[in-house]
């Protein structure tokens, strides 16, 4: 078949290189946006006169038909029309005849294209929001459940203090908060209309642009034409976007896992996201935690290929930009994935409280408490901070804990503890007492989930 | 000089080790950041009744006289006190004795650290925002003097279309309006005090983390401590925002350092910007232009280095988040210093508007008017374009331009043309002509810049 | 169809997760390397008589047959096996009943798929050497053909100094042959084998790891089984020499891209490796050298990728690690791709040296033969730079070149100058002089061709 | 201080776009290899007759002057004198008046500081070298020293099977081994010399590049000049092979952290290689493993850098060149720290021999050995896998392990299951049985140890 713009030529492309430049066998993704934005074109290109009634008419049957048949999945691409535009354009005529061709007046591909990507990402952005606070009701529902669940609390994967295991997943919550925030702010960015900026300049037809802009649901246009088709900034902030969730993701991840260790055993994942290995029978490994832990290396890879592709790059559009597709595509497909995975691996967890209790009793979290314990009866922190760095050596030198100590011996390390000093060892205490904004104290666990479930209820 | 974490262990640290671990190189940055948040820090603890408040009183004034002595760079820093937290507590404790044991009370490095940042950041963000408008007003300023200079527009580097000079111009105002939305907006998310977060899990004091946090000058406070402590979302941001800023600044850049050279001749940069050769005496390098272009990598570069720091990472703090500090002051650095760099560059440069006006008329960037014209006439585009595509390939034959066509060629290639024919090929024509909303026609220019100055002028 | 390991689960998995989980959709890349180590181990299994020969025998029968199928495109493979093992173990138990389950003895999917991405990069390697030959065969021909063609040296893409297009050429040569160098020293760290590893440990079976090896023509065994089943520095190594690799044809391809705007027109890219307009007729777009320069940046992501997957992974095999391959197979496809269009692309531009050489006349860039004059007759070269420097300042303000300048402004500059001056300011003359080693006179030119060509013999 | 290339110009540069632009504040860093490269080439010089003997001898004699006050630190530079090549020369010239002008003849900046980068990477690539060999030292001794001593071997950070520590250790010297013979090769692209090549493409002046590499002991010369000056490939090579190493160590890095924590307790790092907390008394954090692990970023943020940097650049020298400087000092200290770091840790470490062999006998890592008992008497591997399967399942029902089923009920599961099974279950035994090459039985590992040991003492 003959390339539509092959007038200037005189020698036809060889195959190999026609498949290394099409961009077909990844932007028919974007064949319902191209229909969409076709038919609001049209409609504005009628609208003002530019095209007739009756011909715009013929072109909008044409792609509807064309819209009905790709949502059944009953269209075929080739090579040799390069992209998505021109497949479409191809089957158009074939449809509607010779009138299909003044589908692309006062319109290049460069705008198209573009418009198309604006569709498409402000689609799939609404769609991982939703699935970013289908994880925060998994995440407040395993909170709401475990206030009481003592857990110790980590700084260098050592024990530090013992916090409410609803406590460490609601930071969770508040991290997948500001990833919302962040895309939700991104949309301002994305919901903006390129069509009508033609090839690089404008066009010369008298066409409406605000009109086929709300058409399509943009809330503006693009102040500049060369801006307009060679603007990729939505995109890289969505793949910059995408990258702190799965960083997110990877610590959630990077915790199952060790939660699901032998030496842990704070949870067991459900079986459905766990999986076996073909030569060790008793494994049940957190497969799915690993994966979206490893997935984002190829999110972050996604965002550097782009920002690669883009730098030193003159205006307008140049067809290294080609290259802002694939990326995209697999961010999308990698974030809701992961999203999904990791809402029903919350529901469905098993947590072992009591394990998670014990831990807390076993080691020296508690530290903490003694030097607070004398700071508040006025000893200067760094001082109390010592005196409990020499009992901890003391306790580690006798193979006991804290709380195994006697009297004696604390009053020994200094006159001013006394025997209230046992109730202010207990991890519950301990957790209950840090009761200041946004502690770990059970109230305070309280109000933060009530303020967490306002917030989504709001939405 | 005694560490003051030192209770715990019976070995002191080879100083190699120290160094290896110690942050005071860098950290140092943050001194004033650190001495405002523990001015807060102690009067809301006093205010709590934590401490007295002759015991802040003291401190406070230890603080004062620390800060004086930070703004006139006479403190120094020692490599055994690790960090800039530790060295200034004890500065201050040799200043004021040893209730200055007291102002760690009830805080943490953790919440202490994360405090300086967001404090630090916050200030920056805003430079930089002031930085991207004087940066915005030249290239309004060049835009306005520049409505009806005539230049070439590209698409892959090939002449595509004739623009106004402005217009292009103008593309990166919008381009450097939304970097600045996005700093604007993390502002939001930089805003949020950690102080009183603690090690991890909140204080058993009965602080005031609201009190605290307005103190400072922050709009809300986290809400949750693990969250407080280990998230740096904020400068993951900032590190992405920067990042696309800087693709912006290296597509000006190469287009800068396209036009300088002999080839376009578009522009000649002022002296300042420029620089010689050791070697070749007549050479002027468009430096300035070709750095920041290079400085793209170290921005892009920092921030795929926090990205990697935080990968997999369990909560809450671990020691790799002290990487989180040279990648963010360096791209402070770079980020500042180009857009002062640019701004100065586009106010001094010259503008060689025969240059290139000359060029628009020594190609076949008008043979889109051609297209359009027949098309107008209800010629469908794509056989329009097949037309003109010949049309041009007769002149590139015969070795001249389409203006120089008879008018019995055109008719030959088809009935449809007439005399008026060569008004259109005029590039000034064409681009006046490319009337539509955000194009380069002139009328479009003047309103764009007028938009332009009248957003301006409401900040 | 029932999990392979299935045997410790109660429950199934869904469907969603599974296709999340499983690599079959991109690991069949690897089919007939799977069959290839299977076809080795049970050989080596036999030998060892920890399977009869008639169960080998038959075993092998069946993955005969597979490998014929998989030749020819003819196996389907399904989600819920999980993986190519899987699929292929299922295909083979269909084929020749329960002893096909045997096959598995002695080793895990750990050390088999370890196994059949060093057969796989091996073949990839080589074919990748191969290619990079092809290009310089033709960066030699157009080298060979353009050795008295001159155009102007550039730095700061300033016209520097005059020098032959065969010495620009040459210097892509070079880079290519140090990328040849690093892919073929690869080799030496891919052509290892990790099978018999085991899952992580060995084996408690006496089988003969050499063997297996030998029949892959590997050239020696991983010497360490953990690090046999988490080693994929080889894959890094690949990575980084395909980002170099990149980085010079992105270079090149910036070149091109310059070369063919119509401010230079040095040269005419063939309309096979060019694109054109669907709204500008005139355009013929450098497409393909564009797009390649584009491409680095996923090559780029794909190297960053990978270095996130496997920053901070404990050992020894965890399922992050299967992001391994849709990188690796992507960054093949591009190299592979990039190289075969630019062999093809170089072989068939058409070199304007007309456009070229004029150039060189009508600029400054025969200035530091001025100094150079003045230098070798004894003025310090510093000195002479600066006399120099203000001769060009003289004809800028003057409107014209140096060689315009008459004898007695020259000496009126410096006294040592004299008539032979403007011999020395032709540009071929200052070509020719460049004599030094590896300088772009023609005579060493010639001698670096020859080299060239010798060591493309050798080979 | 007037600016030496300054003759072209009519206006001086601003300060701050000077301090944008200078190198000195860090390429002084390369003080030492400009003064070892500058009496080289001036010998060269006089040798070639293109300056005097008295005139190269009075050169060096300021030269050697200066390497002397270098090596006292006793030099200072200015920002306004730009870099360190231009530093230098000034203080020459003070030294030794107007003949030091002469020192540049024959040399460009371009060459000049190509030189130095090689020189200065040649030498830091043997320390690295050296401190590998080091750490693999550490690694050797300790494996040594833990043959017998078992642990549970992981994939997923789910016990799998028993291995030696020993075992465990030596993957991460042959990871090391990998490392260093990447370094080693990549000297052959080092050690060249770009000597000669002037600003981009050679010289007049009768020179012998030859001469001049040999005596800088470089192996060779730079076959092409564009090649010569715009190459950094070497440098690019060199942050790959750092960020392999890197992701090494980040590694083992996790592993200390792991194992040194509550859950794990395999290991106690000593005091000088761990910190303490200013808030929590008893903590005694893994920080430089840690910090390791976090400092991977920082190299795999250079590498992404210097790539940005290079995409896309034109030929020959282009000013976004200066960028490749900081990010490989920054690497070279990194990785130099880091190695020293890990040699003292591995060798100071306490290996908890008694809680890892306790660890290996409470859990299911011994089910492999049932399979592979089943597998031995005939069963096909899958059914026996299965078998084993669900005997694991009727323990963690029973809340037992396998040893402490009764011959019955392994009998029951299987009738071939025999007494002799409890010996097979012995962790102990298991590993000893693993007797395959490369695989974790005592045997095998101590075939490694002597072949590591060979290896080391043929350096």
């Amino acid at each position: 078949m003959k390339k539509l713009w092959g007038g200037r030529f005189s020698k036809s492309a060889e195959e190999w290189v026609d498949e290394f430049g099409a961009s077909i066998s990844f932007d028919q993704e974007l064949v319902l946006e191209d229909i969409e934005g076709s038919i609001a074109h049209v409609t504005m290109l009628s609208k003002c006169g530019i095209i007739s009634e009756a011909e715009a008419s013929q072109i909008k049957n044409g792609l509807e038909q064309l819209k009905e048949k790709a949502a059944y999945d009953e269209l075929s691409f080739s090579v040799k029309l390069e992209d998505i535009h021109m497949n479409l354009e191809s089957y158009l005529t074939e449809l509607v005849g010779p009138v299909g061709g003044k589908l692309h007046t006062a319109r290049s591909r460069n705008d198209q294209v573009a418009t198309d990507m604006h569709l498409y990402l402000r689609k799939q952005v609404q769609i991982i929001i939703e699935l970013i606070e289908e994880m925060q009701l998994a995440l407040l529902e395993q909170a709401a459940a475990n206030i009481e669940t003592l857990m110790p609390g980590y700084t260098h994967l050592q024990r530090a203090q013992p916090i409410s295991f609803s406590h460490h997943l609601m930071a969770y919550f508040w991290m997948l908060e500001r990833d919302k925030e962040r895309f939700a702010e991104s949309v301002k960015r994305i919901n903006v209309s390129p069509l009508g900026a033609g090839a690089l300049a404008g066009t010369t037809f008298p066409i409406d642009r605000h009109l086929s802009a709300e058409l399509l649901g943009f809330e503006g246009i693009y102040e500049n034409s060369l801006d307009a088709v060679s603007d990729r900034d939505f995109i890289l902030e969505f793949l910059s976007g995408s990258s702190i969730l799965m960083m997110h993701l990877s610590r959630l991840s990077e915790e199952f896992i060790l939660w699901s260790s032998q030496e842990f055993k704070f949870i067991d994942l459900d079986d459905s996201f766990a999986t076996g290995s073909s030569i060790m029978p008793q494994k049940k490994n957190p497969d799915m935690a690993e994966l979206i832990r490893g997935k984002t290396g190829r999110v972050y890879g996604d965002l550097m290929g782009l920002l690669t592709v883009l730098k030193g790059l003159p205006l307008a559009y140049n067809k290294d930009m080609q290259e802002d597709k694939e990326g995209m595509f697999d961010t999308v497909k990698t974030v809701t994935g992961s999203l999904k995975i990791f809402a029903g691996m919350i529901r469905t967890m098993t947590v072992n409280k009591n394990q998670m209790e014990k831990a807390t009793k076993t080691d020296f979290s508690n530290a903490t408490e003694l030097a607070d314990y004398l700071s508040s009866k006025g000893i200067p922190f760094r001082e109390a901070h010592e005196i409990v760095g020499k009992l901890v050596l003391t306790c580690v030198n006798k193979g006991c804990y804290l709380a195994d100590l006697s009297l004696e011996e604390f009053v020994e390390a200094h006159p001013l503890f006394e025997k209230d000093i046992y109730e202010v060892l207990d991890p519950a205490t301990a957790v209950k007492r840090r009761d200041s904004a946004g502690g770990t104290g059970f109230e305070q666990i309280m109000i933060a989930i009530k303020k967490a479930k306002d917030l989504m209820a709001k939405k």
